[in-house]
């Protein structure tokens, strides 16, 4: 996994997630972006199978619910959607990015920025429920050397935070959440990014 | 398979079905979504042969019976369909999700709300039949811990409910089936869910 | 294989098959439904290689000689047909259920009832032969057992059933066949299921 | 490989071919038949990939040289070709059908009549050559047993024909060809079957 | 590969190649031909992924330089083309039938004839340059007894020939190039085939 | 990998690589071309699949960002693209030919020359991000051997250069960079190569 700090949110698309990896935790980067075609999904970055299943739920709920979120649903069928997860080489695999790809969709379709300093970590699934993952203490620690200041957890990692002296865990606000809804709340603000994608789509007919 | 209790009937499409583990029964929740498309299916939550061939079972079945739960044909060719069990990242197999897999789809295409506080097991046929499945007693303890109130099984799964003790099948209530038709007359509600899709569908033409 | 006894004839495109397995002779049951579609073909069950083969041969053969069935050909178009072969979990192979899925094909396309108390195992050609099986004695006790009054085979496998003694196939009616058009002018009843399926298609253009 | 008797050439597209096998030779069934579609092929029989690549090399053939047996080429488009080799279950490869495949093929897109009692054995290549093929020994045989009275080889399995005492040889007419127009010369009657198919095309546009 | 000497160049898209296999080297010949279509790429013979590589370079570079020549681009839109190896059943693989595969394509597609008495081997790259390959010396002895009269080669295989002894490479006269615009010059001629292909192409529309 | 020197710059498309080997660094070229087409996406050069991952995420920036380099989209809905990396029979696979493949698809794209006596390695991520590679020091020594005069590295590969002694790197200049448009402002000239494609574009419909 990416070795980077964290670094802003002047791109779309962009959102930092929570990895557990065998020498510790690191922060992660998805990525995203749209181009004009036919609404195709690639996903990029060695990802195994559970984790495209992720990705492939993620936007299963994100069309279910793009009235929500004010995306014209044709952006859908006339768009094609890439995820990647830097670094190229490295496997990745689980489900524990769920809502960080969701959120990644979420503002590549909507055009709005991320919050700064934010990372998040946790399973989601296709009703929007989000689940507790693992790893909690290490994906903590790497969260502070990168400079994050506020990470989304589901609500029954709690305990997990808990568990943890309060010298690693001081300086970090934590989001407790149930749905993907509080999620987005939280990780998209309202304002759009510089130079937003203007979307070109057909006149409805047929 | 998900430790959560059961959490209410608000959505459609989500079921509560029954499973056996090599460490005792549990609860699964099977969740599907539409979202506007051309009729693709997607299966995710490692899905094992067997239990996606049992999807597209009850998909066929559904399609081919729409006319008796007055869903319109078209919805079938212009919506996608996602089918998902959490817990992502565990590996599921076997058709006795069979009828719970056709309850949730009937439900997300009807939008009806399903009973409250149910629970099912029992594999499905081309033709509609319920067939017995294995690990009754498990699934039985695994529902009452999460605090469902009736369950639904193949009348031919009766004398595996009669050889539990009695401790552990009091409070429960037991529908035993022959037929997919009586599984979602106990399972599909008049009622449909608050602010149910309003399916958008192209005029008849060709 | 599914232990259940012979059901009836009530649905179009239910057959009765005879099957061999490592532990004796049992009946198979073959299902077939038919939903508004693009003509595709989905065989689930956990069938072989063979059996795959086996159901692609039957349909060509069908399609080819849709007209002495006054099937309409735009059917094959505008239906998507689904094979199943219950029970979902039990791997199945082999050519031996050929002429049974060939009769439910013929049943469902042409929404005809199954002639009752019948069973049948033999393989097909693509020009509509009938080929000689294994396993016939096991077989023919299983059909007994499930009650069956009529078994269609093919005329080479008449010296394997005069192999067997006298008190096994007694009350028991043996069709000797070499074509497929034998098969179904036995198998295939003039009368219509209640509430055929009325195809909807499409005025000839182009 | 099928044990059966030679049958006559009453249908269009059956065609006799000589197998050889590791417990000797046999006469095999090249069977084909066409059906509205979009031009898609299929092959079964247990089919090798070697044996594939042959039947998809005379089809080629045939495509690209259709104006020469008067095949309308909208045919390919409009029509599915099936191609299967019974015994279903019997795994079967090689090239040596390709002369066999390609008179099948011939046969069932003009719908002319094969000439009786013939077999053949050959490969061939995209431009037409028939190239010499193993076995002829075994094979001379089968077609002997199976009362073939021509068979068609490469020119260059003349000298494999002549190695072979007269005994087993008498009685039967070797007719030895370069080029596939020679084998279709040979193979292919004036006559059309009985009843043959009335092609339905719809009118050149575009 | 195939034993058999030169064959002489009355048909398009047959070309001589030069292999090298365990036991020696040989001539084969690359097939290829057209049929209405859509543009499909059939390849067939048993070839391996680097040699179907090879292949899809080859069509690439034509269809990218079609207008140098004179190929109108509609054909490669409205015909299939298929690319054959003979002999069917022997694996073949490797960079080095390039510029032959290119030069077969570019005979079928401009119905040019090819250069009498003339083999070849080298591969290509997407820019059309040719590189040097393995295996000359075996190359070169089976080119001379297939009566072979000219060699195109790559020029940095130049040092390979003059290390052969004079007795081997009298009588030969080898072409040494770097493009394949050299290799199309020397084996394309301007005359076409007998009976060339006369295209049937829509008209420009959209 | 090729050992061929630097080739110059006459031709869209091809672009210098660095790649390091099991016995040394080296020099590739990446060559792409275009034909008219649907958008399609040929990869060839026997690459893995971290490399085939990372041509696609180099294509979904580069359409994303065309409208930056001019490119019209609709390019890339009516034109195939093939990316090849001789030679032919040389496994490759990794990250690190990001950047240079990047480069090699905008050359294409605008028909602009590539910068003289340039080569670069680097991986890219999906928001155009430049990542550091290893192998740095073997394959400064592969671009002096080739003649090679400029490099664009990562600029957090600048520690891996200054760690070569100076009699290696002198005669070089190196380009760190930190985003893809860093890469394109040095490498892509403002000229384009002689006869440019005129790209064909149908009008503007739907
Ligand atoms: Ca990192
Ligand atoms: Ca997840
Ligand atoms: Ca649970
Ligand atoms: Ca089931
Ligand atoms: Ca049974
Ligand atoms: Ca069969
Ligand atoms: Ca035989
Ligand atoms: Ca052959
Ligand atoms: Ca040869
Ligand atoms: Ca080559
Ligand atoms: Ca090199
Ligand atoms: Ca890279």
């Amino acid at each position: 996994f990416d070795k980077d700090l964290y670094e802003g949110n002047e791109l779309a698309g962009v959102v930092t997630g929570l990895a557990w990896t065998p020498v510790g935790g690191d922060i992660l980067f998805i990525e995203t972006n749209l181009s004009r075609g036919k609404g195709n999904l690639t996903l990029s970055g060695q990802l195994g199978d559970v984790m495209k299943e992720s990705a492939m739920t993620a936007l299963s709920y994100l069309k279910a619910n793009a009235a929500d979120l004010e995306i014209d649903y044709k952006i859908f069928q006339h768009y094609d959607l890439h995820i990647h997860v830097p670094q190229g080489a490295v496997p990745k695999d689980g489900p524990s990015a769920g809502i960080t790809i969701l959120t990644s969709m979420a503002s590549i379709y909507t055009q709005r920025k991320i919050k700064k300093n934010l990372a998040m970590t946790g399973e989601i699934t296709l009703r929007g429920k989000v689940l507790p993952v693992g790893g909690i203490k290490e994906k903590i620690l790497a969260a502070k050397r990168a400079k994050i200041k506020e990470i989304i957890l589901c609500y029954r990692n709690q305990k997990d935070v808990e568990e943890i002296g309060e010298e690693y865990t001081n300086g970090l606000t934590f989001h407790y959440v149930d749905m993907v809804q509080d999620v987005l709340e939280i990780a998209l603000l309202k304002k759009k990014v510089d130079n937003p994608i203007r979307f070109e789509l057909p006149e409805e007919k047929k």
